[in-house]
């Protein structure tokens, strides 16, 4: 078993626990920067260290389609190729070939697509998704899944969610068991909760090494959102992790914690960086505004990060309106910091059995 | 006196010495990174200090649009400003306003120029120029100059070599000198040696705390600039810094340290960088070159910088044809230390006094 479960809140679903993989234990609730294409935008792995990321995510999709999956077999694994030693989490490339639109076709067998790159069709089955994330060397695979629309029928919705069971019986079957990589599972299901718990129970027969709550954030309204995530995290078992994918503010990693969640990944503190949008412990703050332009604060007066200790906001706009390549790396390693670190913070509630207070004091600080 | 000459070498005018500054000694020879917008593009100050740099350079021209001169004196000055604590050369604007060709022109008074970032106005008076760096707090300003387009008549480079005494005279006037900032003269003539020996002895008249050899590089052959070069330097005095502004490759490096020339300042190795061109031991590499597609190899098998420390050649083409901003930070740690290293190889020479056995082996190893 890979996750190991520490505690849970003694007045809410949220939960302390470990997953253990084949390059080291992470704590749980964590949050995940993700590198696309092999490398999280901006900073080094040594940086990623030096702020306490756990584990990141790399896309199977991306990689596939560039340098390729048996290149970076060829020179060691994603982990050698990287030059990163901790855990990886990889998706399976259901989401982006869905986010590909009219340039996929989804039939029984698989999804075929046009590469964003060059154009060339492709054609990705659940059994290559798994090849393709064995080569790479993740610690953690995702099964290949079909996406659902929004908003999509409940008979749309049905038939996704029948393909994506059957799709992951083939991963899990596909999947060479003794490299120790670990397989999750994901439930679709859409916006509707029984079929969700049917995605669930299918899922469980199947049995994975966790389970990611996918096709959320998708456009629902944020209620919805949590609702499907407290009722999905309700359904699955408490001694496996539970993931939901894509997600998102600093507010949702708390509200989905507070429901039961341990596993979060976004693109959000590191695309928010580069656009100049930084996280602070008082909410969000636009660094090009001309209000910043002679302040020698740093961004957030309480972050220890190596941005907020070195540099004045003045220097961080200075910067940014002169689109220096230093001003996506320090807003990344602010915003990475922000959210690591707010994980850190809602593990040690959690253990201490405050998480319900600190969550309280989580949004009067924002409102001050 | 801020140089101290170490030694010369027995068998060219090659010398060791140090520069002192209100920020630390620096060795020299000594090739200095340029930092245009308070940045050296793509690293961190920690990432300089890393790689051994030992001062870098600032452009005045471009601090004094953005963020402006008293911004930064407001922030506690540009090593404050930009969390560099070694020395800093400024540049005087000279350059950069001459590089505007039609949007400037020149008087006895100053420079009128239409600013690159909003068209708007500007002047700067040789007054100006030492106000704006003495705001800057940088450790060694440098006098304002006119440059001279290539090619020039000779009363053409006259007119421009006499403005330029007049103009770093009204400089070392208006110097607050008790602040320790050192000022540098800047030794124009153009293309012809008499006036570059006029301009020699015009500045030492008015006398500075080092001399920089400006106006080459800037079209003519290579070995016009080596012969200019070599003369400027035998004419400034022994016990003065010499600096070659602008210069070059590896092999200019080597080729002016040859005839005696003390500081060098270029873009190259960042700019080069940011567009996948990399220096090696062997000669240069352009890393999105097709074979490099699967080498394991380190850009540079003697080079032991972080880069190559750490990745490959094919990742290093994988992340530069994808794009990301990691290739420009990796590609210019390397090429930086591949330019820091080769001056402290130099010094290393010109210590144990083999200095010509090490140029011959320079090129040696760039034929294999």
């Amino acid at each position: 078993m890979s996750f190991t479960l520490h505690s849970i809140a003694s007045d809410c679903p949220a939960r302390r626990g470990q997953v253990q993989t084949l390059h080291g234990t992470f704590q749980t609730p964590v949050f995940m920067p993700v590198g696309t294409q092999a490398t999280v935008k901006a900073v080094t792995p040594e940086d990623l260290q030096a702020l306490a990321a756990q584990i990141i995510l790399a896309n199977t999709y991306h990689l596939f389609l560039r340098p390729g999956h048996e290149l970076i077999r060829e020179l060691g694994g994603l982990h050698k190729f990287m030059n990163w030693q901790g855990p990886i989490l990889t998706d399976s490339g259901g989401f982006q070939i869905f986010s590909l639109k009219e340039l996929a076709t989804i039939s029984e067998e698989g999804a075929t697509f046009k590469s964003h790159i060059d154009g060339s069709k492709q054609f990705l089955s659940p059994e290559d998704a798994v090849a393709v994330q064995e080569a790479l060397g993740s610690d953690i695979m995702m099964v290949l899944d079909t996406c659902i629309p929004y908003p999509a029928t409940e008979k749309e919705t049905l038939e996704a969610t029948r393909i994506t069971s059957r799709w992951a019986r083939r991963c899990r079957t596909a999947q060479h068991r003794e490299s120790g990589q670990l397989l999750f599972g994901i439930v679709q299901g859409g916006m509707y909760p029984e079929l969700r718990k049917l995605a669930v129970d299918e899922l469980l027969e199947i049995g994975f090494d966790g389970y990611a709550l996918g096709g959320l954030s998708v456009g629902e309204p944020r209620e919805q959102m949590y609702d499907l995530t407290e009722q999905g995290a309700a359904l699955l078992p408490a001694d496996q992790a539970r993931y939901v994918m894509g997600v998102g503010t600093p507010e949702d990693l708390v509200e989905c914690v507070y429901r039961g969640v341990d596993m979060f990944d976004c693109v959000m503190p590191t695309r928010n960086a580069r656009n100049g949008m930084l996280f602070t412990s008082r909410g969000r703050l636009v660094i090009k505004n001309a209000r910043y332009q002679r302040d020698p604060r740093p961004l957030d007066e309480q972050c220890s990060c190596y941005t907020c200790r070195n540099y004045s906001r003045a220097y961080l706009r200075h910067l940014y309106v002169s689109r220096e390549i230093l001003a996506s790396h320090l807003n990344t390693v602010h915003n990475l910091h922000y959210f690591v670190n707010l994980m850190a913070e809602i593990r040690r509630a959690i253990d201490e059995d405050r998480f319900v207070e600190f969550r309280r004091r989580f949004y009067n600080q924002r409102q001050a």
